[in-house]
């Protein structure tokens, strides 16, 4: 064994530049020469035990420096972030050094046996869990305090000495990749597994689900054609198809369960094991101790932070959601306003004017969604939760309320106070419609748009007239650094979550919404594709075993949509007119069915498995095998009996 | 290490009997002879490594034999079974004997460590574990085929030459039990600890939710009492009364939850990992290879079970409820007849017979509850289920279902079709107190009496006048032998599921049924207690870490009391008078209500936390040392880097 890792000392030789660390300009020299000491320090004197070479620019150093690793530090990083990989017998199994051998596509001397992307998690898992060990304060900063065990790089961030750091691009395989993924025009499934291996499990998840989703809507959407082509006003046909409706919502919500399970048992994050969480970078507090590691590190009170979000943020959000509202209110009163004015006058201008409270309000919705966004991070981040995915949860939960009385509000009340299903038909069209060319324009097209201004004016500067294969490291570095970073996967998801309110919740009413939905997210396949690829840095990877809290999300709305659903099939005057004697009967039919249908959903939801039998299968064979390990350990003592 | 296993050689002196298998009469030699002979055989051998001794008792042996085990052998039993134990650091731990030294109260000769009911479950599962190795059939009985792997004690009680297998009172033990349990008048909580480790886990957990129910019914026993004293007959009362049951019902269950987890981290079962689970003794198949543990064992294709459950189960089932509902229209038919021939008449005859059709109702609904309960678990076992966990399952789904209509059927029929709340409150009275009563006497006095009884003529028998303390153990086994067997906790849940469905179904309609269920739970728990004690065999423990799908059923119970509180409360005549001009907004009203009610519901249940905090630290903290230790293994090869 000792000589394999004897290796390690020439490995400096092939350094591959894997991450991009950036420093403030004007770091002081010892905080440098201090910080890079740690990276490279061995693991034994608590270092990273990571490769670093400054960047050298026709300008000279520039505070940019590159992170790499040898190959055998890469396979013990792996081991320690608890990666799972295939194994020969086509198991899924936690990669260990000891047992690498058993390893699929494993050689001393395959450097591809772990992907980039994989690499770049291990290295900046790695660089995170570089702590402090008796420092007290970073070296030439003592603002910036340390204690033990205190990550070193979240420090770095916090106090501004650290700019970023972000994974490097690889330009030959994201060319292989957008080629095969948007760069020609075909019909078939996305490259999943290609996106996987160099964006990571997250944001492949992302892009599978919206696929999903896509093929789950095209049902849907054929079905709702014939809706519109032939006119068919009759609710008796509008009744079944809003029943197919709920009913297919149901199937295909639980159906993404098994095929999630499907891709990220492939993948191997289904079994990777949950590594424990540090605080996130912003959680402060008074240094205490731990009560679940013992380690030293800030606390704060559950109790105070419980105080915060139910007496200030909880009254905060209603408050925000009672003047989203007032603010609706006002607009129909304006809209009304308009209409009358119009009728009075009847002139170019009363006409025009028809329009003007429909742009103001879209535009006040915008600047409140903004404005409101801010507030959410803001207060989430005031409520100091101590876990990055507590602090995520708590801003979705805010946001997601807001944004769906924000898009839907208007048209709860046009449906149930205004009883117009014309001018709902008409809103839900236009909001739909707006929404998703907006979305598109300002996600992808926009952002595209302006990083290729930017890399023409850079190009220019540098009075090359190269392509962007021939760029030289450091131009390549200087080019990725300034390109927008991905926030995550909450915005794409947060437009899916609203696209699927409006196909679901009046689907009774507007059948063709699924239509431009489909239409819609076979174009965002294709923007958010090119964004991934072309406008944004390269994210760092996240293995992750389901899409979390959108599930339940996406299962609440669905929820929500059988309750408005009925309430319209029922309002309709075709129903109305079956009983002609009672509206007692009507209302009472109708909760019936509605109630019906909840409870035919909830079973079905317990009904269908989560996962398909051969994951189960494979996953009571790995459970066993470990059950059957144990027993192994125990058995050398009975033996002696 | 080795000194301290030579002491189990000479273990046998200090034999302690724990366990009874009681062989058919006539069990050939051979047969004896190989059984007993595995069983003290080595474990290296594939034998049990326990002690076995024959029971002679005046009429010489009698095919009964006393299974014991050395101390040493029964801790080595407790880290096979997992066993999770209390560490001097007061924290829980699995027990392994290499860390033995850390554990609370440990110490080589205190006997004491391991609880009685702990030494028989580790008896048992040994014995259960016990395997054939090349044995093609029993020693003598070549009908009883064997194969490599198969338990051999399932194959001995299928083809019934074994009887039973049950452990031991311990006289002395459960005499102070059961003078702390119910022995004297007190008022307190139940020795909930003493009856675990007594009875295991599983009935101390019944005992527990039966007392932690008992407890959370008394609020709305308190709110109920005035309701009856002082005739508030006012429907804003009873709405409030209504809606302050429905919000309470969901609170006790989620604080169920939280009590569950803080008593099963007391007794270690909350950390205890599941077992692998061998298939249940009346899963029959076709022998081929299980595809999880790659060993032979019977196969069962899942496909077929599936059609027999929904083409055969599911239909019958249906067909079932169809004619429970059926009967149930019979009787409404008889009842009104029986009514009419009063009226007619007015004889004393026919007002005798107008108490016929309900007795004639409560028998055949007993005697429909019994064959449906035989045709059910015939069913089940027909599925074929390879598991006893899914076997329950489905066992008491099929149960439940028919019961939940047998018992509330009519009263349903009273509320939503006769719209006769007078006639529904003296049916509730009547059912609920009647089923309380004759549920009492069956289940645990009459066996008593029947016991007692049996006792009195077997001591007459033996012409001895010796009290319990002072029998032999021959003639403890020959009582206990031919005591009842406890066949689990499934009816005494059942009960009070039911008992939970009479207390808030129509809780807004009587309620003073909250005041009576209080009262029959502390009779229950003293008659249940007095059942557990004196009248069945010891039931094996079994260690468990929830209530399981009784949760579930609670929890379904609560949100259908919501949906039903609200119609009644709506068909009111004083909620009817406060919408005099539209009965459309009284019912949209009405439907508003239970939506929120519902929705409030839901979100409480997931804002309450399912354990308290303190169980979710510990748990992390073992979590998080777990994941250190594994890092520590790691390391090593990192250090040489």
């Amino acid at each position: 064994l000792v000589e394999s890792w004897s290796f390690l000392d020439a490995a400096e030789s092939n350094f591959r530049p894997l991450v991009v660390i950036e420093l403030a300009k004007g770091t002081k020299e010892e905080t440098i020469e201090w910080f890079t000491k740690r990276i490279v320090d061995k693991k034994a004197n608590g270092g990273a035990q990571l490769l670093i070479k400054p960047l050298v620019t026709e300008n000279g150093v520039e505070n940019i420096y590159l992170v790499g690793a040898s190959y055998l530090r890469l396979l013990l990083g792996a081991e320690t972030v608890g990666l799972v990989k295939e194994c020969s017998d086509n198991s899924m199994r936690t990669f260990t050094y000891s047992s690498r051998k058993t390893f699929k596509h494993f050689a001393d001397d395959n450097h591809n046996f772990l992907t980039m992307a994989e690499c770049q998690y291990i290295i900046k898992h790695e660089l995170e869990n570089l702590r402090a060990k008796n420092e007290k304060m970073i070296p030439g900063y003592p603002q910036a305090k340390l204690y033990p065990g205190k990550s070193i790089v979240r420090r770095l961030l916090t106090s501004g000495i650290l700019v970023q750091i972000f994974p490097l691009h690889d330009r030959e395989e994201l060319k292989k990749l957008s080629h095969s993924w948007y760069g020609r025009v075909k019909v078939g499934y996305q490259p999943l597994d290609d996106i996987r291996c160099y964006f990571g499990e997250t944001i492949a998840l992302y892009f599978g689900f919206l696929e999903y989703f896509t093929f789950a809507l095209i049902p849907m959407a054929v079905i709702g054609i014939p809706y519109y082509v032939f006119a068919w006003e009759d609710y008796d046909k509008y009744v079944m198809f809003a029943t197919f409706n709920l009913l297919w919502s149901t199937v295909i919500l639980e159906v993404w369960k098994r095929m999630c399970a499907i891709l990220t048992y492939r993948w191997g994050t289904l079994l990777m094991k949950r590594q424990f969480e540090e605080p996130r970078p912003g959680f402060h507090g008074v240094l205490g101790i731990n009560p679940v590691t013992g380690r030293e590190e800030p606390v704060y009170s559950s109790i105070k932070r419980q105080l915060r979000i139910y007496l200030v943020s909880l009254p905060f959000v209603c408050l925000c959601l009672y003047f989203s509202l007032y603010v609706m209110m006002i607009y129909f009163d304006l809209e009304q306003w308009a209409l009358d004015y119009d009728k009075e006058n009847e002139s170019v201008f009363s006409s025009l004017m028809l329009y003007v409270p429909s742009i103001i309000y879209a535009v006040v919705i915008e600047i409140m969604n903004r404005i409101y966004r801010y507030a959410a991070e803001f207060l989430t981040s005031w409520e100091n939760h101590r876990l990055e995915s507590s602090y995520q949860n708590h801003l979705i939960l805010k946001v997601l309320v807001f944004n769906f009385l924000n898009c839907f509000a208007s048209l709860f009340y046009i449906a149930f106070v205004l009883f117009d299903m014309k001018l709902l038909r008409q809103s839900l069209a236009t909001l739909l419609i707006t929404s998703q060319i907006l979305n598109q324009f300002a996600e992808s097209l926009l952002p595209y748009w302006l990083q290729k201004r930017y890399n023409r004016r850079m190009k220019k500067r540098m009075c090359s007239k190269k392509t962007d294969m021939d760029l030289s490291l450091a131009e390549q570095v200087n080019m990725e650094k300034e390109m927008g970073t991905y926030l995550g996967t909450f915005d794409d998801y947060l437009e899916l979550f609203l696209q699927f309110g409006y196909v679901s919740l009046f689907s009774c009413v507007y059948p063709l919404a699924a239509v431009f939905a489909v239409l819609n997210n076979i174009t965002e396949i294709y923007s958010d594709a090119l964004k991934m690829c072309r406008v944004y840095k390269r994210p760092f990877a996240e293995p992750t075993a389901s899409i979390g809290v959108w599930q339940l999300a996406f299962e609440t709305m669905s929820v929500i949509s059988v309750v408005t659903n009925c309430i319209l099939i029922g309002m309709s005057p075709e129903v109305d007119a079956l009983f002609p004697d009672s509206k007692m009967d009507l209302v009472l039919t109708v909760a019936l069915v509605e109630h019906l249908l909840l409870a035919i959903k909830f079973i079905m939801a317990f009904v269908i498995p989560d996962k398909p039998r051969d994951i189960q299968m494979k996953l009571a064979k790995l459970e066993f095998e470990s059950l059957e390990a144990l027993k192994q350990q125990v058995r050398p003592f009975q033996m002696q009996l």
